[in-house]
């Protein structure tokens, strides 16, 4: 049996730990989903995460992963053999590529380089050379890199060229500033279970009015993602499919807490969560992989001679902490660090304690994580 | 405030109530869906998921309701203009129809009226007349009309003429026997909201193998549903997309109970509860709608006079009780009260009697209902 004080932390980008609240909500009688009282819970749901998304445009769910949402982007959008570009600078970016190549778009696949962020200038030479694109498909937070992109000045760019712009924001809401509205984003994606703070299984989409539109098209195959269903069903306020009850109690208690603490200091929260994280992995010789951090996950490559993989061993075995390595071709060259949801600067300080033993003990020098976090927590 | 002591009972046909320790499973601590400890978890899920489908088949989970699993066997197996048969009884046969023509198939649907269950002589018929269709696709237990079909005949009719037969299983699997292998049924698709008595937001598709071949070829869109990047994560023990941590653990804990109470005595429960609750029903002057009633869910038709949505109404505000009521044609003619899943025979005296006090209530009679539910059940 494993020993009940090496006490279990999970510090992967998602799935993300539950409040307990959250947890706890789920153990609440089934409900029928069509009952008035589940109808009401999940107009709430529907109601607060547009409070979230920053958006007064129609919110849908789907019982799904976040891949689930983004498929109902590119299904409901992309007209076959309709040229579109996708701008990635990671491996969450690549799945807007092989979305679109299923669904027949003839696809122009910008990359940019993994730990740089996505360039509004490269955008717009992009769109400048590719003039019949009227579909971007581009990511918020990147999770395999701990990038953040200016999504702002990106849809602008985009904008400008008369396209329509859909954001991965799987990782990134609840955790960094997206305010729909305020930055004319026409289609945001998120799941449940990162900034959101609940278990995985719910996925989101916010159209614009006007990309709401662009779904009425003729497309390609679509029935569980079709958003025109979903939307039939909207003004009864239920789901179009069976909803995944129990976890949209969790996400509704989840968004009630959110509501409590207030989106600007959820965003103030993460922001220093995310400061704290990376200055007190330097202070341990830990060197940031992004050239924009995000303050939803921080990607970091070790200090000369330590291996990557060997940390995410020994926090796991002897701290009990998980956290995720590289992925794909970063595999065993980096740590990645979530903090986005339930945490605060004690989660910091458990994971940047263990960092600090791993570090020593895997051959690294540096001291001071602690210290160092607890500084930039102050003035972030 | 509602009335503490109006306790509350669910007995839809789905989602069905959990039994505790599976509502409180889901509090357990998150997860990483990559960790050994979940991936030991989700391994436990798939092979226990195979008993209940009674087959040595591979099955594949998605997070999603019911008709995700559904939209994967179509978007998995359907050439676009291929010509495949859908044999319906119900508005759940009739979601086939809708996904076969979304995916492009030459779609024939051959629909049994609603309350007979789907004759094997008829769809030899139908095979006959349509030696193109190489694919059908068919219910188990029809939700809206309280019809089981006989799998074992149809599916030796759909081989007979050298066609694959998909079966949607979603109410039936957990409640009503259905022995893939035994019967040699191709494909046959589930939801956790049902007979595995889990929250909604778990599907799952099992394929025999000569069917597994048949995704392989040409097909239109598919990703999130694609069962060869589902198959591809297996070895290893992952999904292909992040799965519904704490609804596994739900569906892993009901599995458990199954495995410990054994199928065959799962199945005897519900021949009992189905048995008890017709017998009581009918006591009352209660008709049933099906010619060929379902163990899983029962659904009735008034005694003259007795208006059916004011009955659904009276069991819902007076007894705490929530039931269907019929859909399509038969709205506000028929209720539909659901006992698969975690029900004995004490769940099945609480609806009856209720629904003796609302039948005389609303200008019905008969009585004696519990008494005839008990010899029934002591019978069956």
């Amino acid at each position: 049996m494993a020993n009940p004080y090496v006490k279990q932390y999970l510090m992967t980008a998602g799935p993300t730990p539950l409040p307990p609240a959250v947890s706890q909500v789920m153990a609440e009688p089934m409900m029928y989903h069509r009952a008035p009282a589940f109808i009401e819970v999940y107009a709430r749901v529907l109601r607060r995460l547009k409070d979230v998304f920053q958006t007064a445009n129609e919110v849908q769910i789907f019982a799904a992963s976040g891949t689930g949402a983004l498929e109902s982007a590119v299904a409901n959008l992309v007209k076959p053999g309709e040229q579109v570009l996708v701008a990635s600078c990671g491996k969450f970016g690549e799945r807007w590529f092989e979305l679109c190549e299923a669904y027949g778009a003839d696809t122009i696949h910008w990359e940019t380089e993994w730990g740089r962020r996505i360039e509004p200038a490269g955008l717009d030479e992009q769109l400048t050379a590719n003039p019949g694109v009227e579909l971007v498909f581009t990511t918020f937070s990147e999770t395999s890199t701990g990038v953040v992109n200016d999504l702002r000045e990106l849809t602008e760019v985009a904008h400008r060229h008369g396209a329509l712009i859909a954001v991965d924001a799987i990782s990134g809401i609840g955790a960094v500033p997206l305010p729909q509205d305020e930055w004319g984003v026409d289609v945001v994606v998120t799941g449940s279970q990162k900034g959101l703070m609940s278990p995985p299984g719910i996925a989101s989409v916010s159209l614009a009015p006007w990309a709401l539109d662009a779904i009425e098209g003729e497309r390609g195959p679509r029935f569980y993602w079709d958003l025109r269903k979903a939307r039939k069903n909207l003004p009864l306020g239920e789901s179009a499919f069976t909803p995944a009850v129990s976890l949209i109690f969790a996400v509704g208690e989840a968004l009630t807490m959110m509501r409590e603490e207030g989106l600007t200091n959820v965003h103030a929260r993460h922001r220093r969560l995310g400061a704290a994280t990376r200055a007190g992995a330097q202070a341990l010789g830990w060197t940031l992989f992004s050239k924009s951090p995000a303050d939803s996950v921080t990607a970091l490559e070790p200090p000369a001679g330590v291996d990557a993989g060997a940390v995410v061993k020994r926090l796991r075995d002897t701290h009990g902490i998980t956290i995720a390595g590289g992925q794909d071709h970063m595999k065993g060259k980096m740590i990645r660090i979530g903090h986005m949801g339930a945490y605060d600067l004690s989660d910091i300080y458990v994971v940047l304690g263990a960092l600090e033993e791993c570090t020593k003990a895997l051959g690294g020098k540096g001291t001071g994580a602690i210290e160092a976090a607890r500084r930039a927590w102050e003035t972030a």
